[in-house]
């Protein structure tokens, strides 16, 4: 899989290949990475790619021009099919099954916008808007980030066989309390099952703790 | 406020200070940012921070130890009131509400979980657990970036004043439309409203607009 990430702050991106997971992912070849400055796209010796808002208002609005320019130029360098992703406040929710879409892809690109939007014209070059969550952040750089991960991590071969099954969210329910050494914690104790060695019990009771969890915390998410 | 981040890879926040918001806020003494690196307080000479779950399944499990005695370090070099958060797919669904209650903390802890969970018994020692949102990432790294940037970036005098009121989700809508130059982009035009110069107008436009977004795309948000 191939991740392309148009932004206008290349250097928020530093710290994104380091996660062990995502190295790991990059070295096997499973995912390749690029950071586009979208700044390069920039008309002017000043690269503006921002302006102020018609109509007024505070903040700075994402030109067109770069933005597609920069897109533009990154499918014309890419032979296969891409799905264009623009990270907004009020895109569609991401999801866990989302991000078993997503890793999908042959080639995720993905689009921050920064400042206080992007002008709206945009939006009619990409294939969707996703949002991370029901806040605000100072740009779409850890929108991305997040989205990247999320997908990565599912990529075949990047985790252990079989683990991702079993985490939450999977079937629609939280994971179940893990507990390692020491079985005795400043007199906090692990649940004597999971020392039985029984491993039927300790399927039960894992199953019934998962949707014990999400029924006190999650039950919209709750099937049963 | 100061946001301390507990974390056993430091190395995934390199790029969090670059966001353009978030160094104005370091640099106007707005925020303070300490990362702790929870293996100087794992115990022998491999710094073990994590270990096999008791009644197996894959995976490591972050250990007790080394999380809490860097969290019992970090509060003890700290005089005033602490807020501890861990980072986990079962907590409160983080929101823009939550953003603004956290920017009132004087010293938010944020304890980043990483491989396959945290030792159930860490729990007990943090005042409340917090997910970014219904997926799974390779640790709690992002997610402490997320939370803090939208709880640092609603601090006094780190935005233009006012604007954060006119964000997404501050009256459960999502943001209007915005357009910036050029008026007319490849035969696209700015809807002749918002070129009127008629601010009542554009009020009523944006709040229509804002309206419809949401109502079409989350009603779930929308409280008429």
């Amino acid at each position: 899989m191939k991740i392309t990430i148009l932004t206008i702050a290349p250097e928020e991106f530093s710290g994104f290949g380091n996660a062990h997971i995502i190295k790991r992912a990059i070295e096997l070849g499973a995912l390749k990475l690029c950071i586009e400055d979208m700044r390069e796209y920039a008309a002017g010796s000043f690269r503006h790619v921002d302006d102020s808002p018609y109509g007024g208002g505070g903040g700075m609005i994402l030109k067109c021009e770069p933005v597609l320019k920069c897109l533009e130029s990154v499918k014309s360098r890419y032979s296969g099919p891409c799905r264009t992703v623009a990270l907004t406040p009020r895109g569609e929710v991401f999801s866990q099954k989302k991000a078993w879409i997503l890793a999908e892809e042959e080639h995720l690109i993905l689009l921050c916008g920064h400042y206080e939007g992007m002008d709206e014209r945009i939006f009619r070059y990409v294939d969707e808007e996703i949002s991370i969550g029901d806040y605000i952040l100072t740009g779409g750089e850890l929108a991305a980030q997040v989205v990247a991960n999320a997908a990565a991590r599912l990529l075949p071969g990047v985790l252990r066989s079989g683990r991702a099954e079993a985490e939450s969210f999977h079937r629609n329910l939280l994971e179940y309390p893990q507990y390692t050494k020491p079985a005795d914690f400043r007199g906090d104790r692990v649940p004597k099952v999971l020392l039985s060695g029984n491993h039927e019990e300790i399927r039960k009771w894992r199953e019934e703790q998962a949707k014990r969890l999400t029924r006190e915390r999650r039950p919209e998410l709750f099937e049963g």
